[in-house]
């Protein structure tokens, strides 16, 4: 299951609903004072270069079983990659109804995107994409890769796919894109497109890798993270 | 005509499509050099403590005529209020669908909303309320509202309506919700909704006043600003 969250279209009625979960402790919500601390510092040491594009199109999944879907859209609109077809009235521009490549929608709707459906789906939106699978090897890539993300105002765009239960939260498999660094604590900055369930937060980048090295049960491979671009816009060769 | 764009339901069909607009040159980009100046200078003055809720519930508004619905959906959010009633899966949240009080959504798609339809909605989503038209003797006041707002964490949020011809815009009425203010430029911060065709900007404070005094020619009224927050929570007084 590479889903997201447990989709409520295959299981059994919610017992009840929910609003919002509460953020595990070790993870410092971005509007805390402590999270809003580390935006200042990271934001004057230069590791912030990349947030305010992709924040400027941060985004609420259209389904809880989207989270990839969702960061695909936030990157792909911060990128300014034009659709090239409608959305809505006489405008063009990303919305999850667009990205129907690759996997139907109602699939995905079941059962999320692999890591590498979310890069077939990148490239068909007209973007460039590296993937990268996390493993004991490549934790020195992973960092120069966000450290890179973080500090370029025009793209890339770092998207981490991610076990959300070995980083203290509920569900299976997700996907984020990452928009900052802070260097003294060694944080990232995830903007979690599952609005409705955790606000942005800053997360321990050992934490981070080690959680996406966990396997997804439906390839047998690792997770791993990828770096979005524009197409033509040279991105860092995969490892 | 309130709406915030000429409706694609209720015209001819548009010519071509299009992929954003340029921002008038008198207006910065947050994201432009100059954007980022006046954000960094803003963060350290303690005049974007609003901007975090806010910017973490930054949202598209789903249709081209949805600017007011929008900018509610934006504030809802960022004050933490509970719908009491499910949006997806198993998830209370805020989106436009949610928003049927006050005015029938087809007909909001058709002709947009009033500021005073938009405070109704505010009240029948939970929050507390206060609405003010803008006018000559008034200006102190919404400078006031707007330095409150820029400086608390915890709302209240302010929703400014404006005309965007008047600020030099393609369009006509315009709700969007504001993030923070400059004091040494005397600008502020506007989160547009319609992310598909300006990105968010500074505006001056006078030339976003002089266009809250325009005539919303349906009522025949200034349009103004609410400042909206959670009920139980004490709102500036109307003046």
């Amino acid at each position: 299951m590479t889903s997201c969250a447990r989709s409520p279209y295959s299981s059994a009625p919610a017992q009840g609903t929910l609003y919002m979960r509460p953020l595990p402790n070790s993870l410092a919500a971005l509007d805390s004072d402590g999270g809003r601390a580390l935006f200042r510092r990271a934001l004057l040491e230069g590791t912030l270069e990349g947030y305010f594009k992709l924040a400027q199109q941060f985004h609420t999944q259209a389904d809880p079983a989207y989270c990839g879907l969702g960061s695909l859209v936030c990157a792909l609109n911060a990128l300014g990659i034009d659709p090239g077809r409608r959305w809505k009235g006489s405008w063009r521009w990303f919305s999850e109804e667009l990205l129907d490549c690759c996997k139907p929608l109602e699939e995905v709707r079941r059962s999320g995107i692999t890591l590498e459906e979310a890069a077939c789906l990148a490239r068909c939106s007209g973007a460039a994409v590296a993937v990268h699978r996390a493993g004991h090897a490549n934790g020195a890539a992973f960092r120069e890769h966000l450290l890179a993300a973080a500090s370029a105002s025009d793209g890339p765009v770092l998207i981490v796919n991610y076990s959300r239960r070995a980083v203290g939260q509920t569900g299976s498999g997700h996907f984020s894109p990452i928009a900052g660094f802070d260097a003294a604590t060694d944080q990232a900055l995830v903007l979690d497109t599952a609005r409705f369930k955790y606000p942005p937060h800053w997360m321990p980048v050992e934490l981070l890798f080690a959680a996406m090295q966990e396997r997804d049960v439906e390839t047998g491979e690792a997770r791993g993270w990828m770096l979005v671009n524009r197409s033509g816009v040279a991105s860092m060769a995969a490892r």
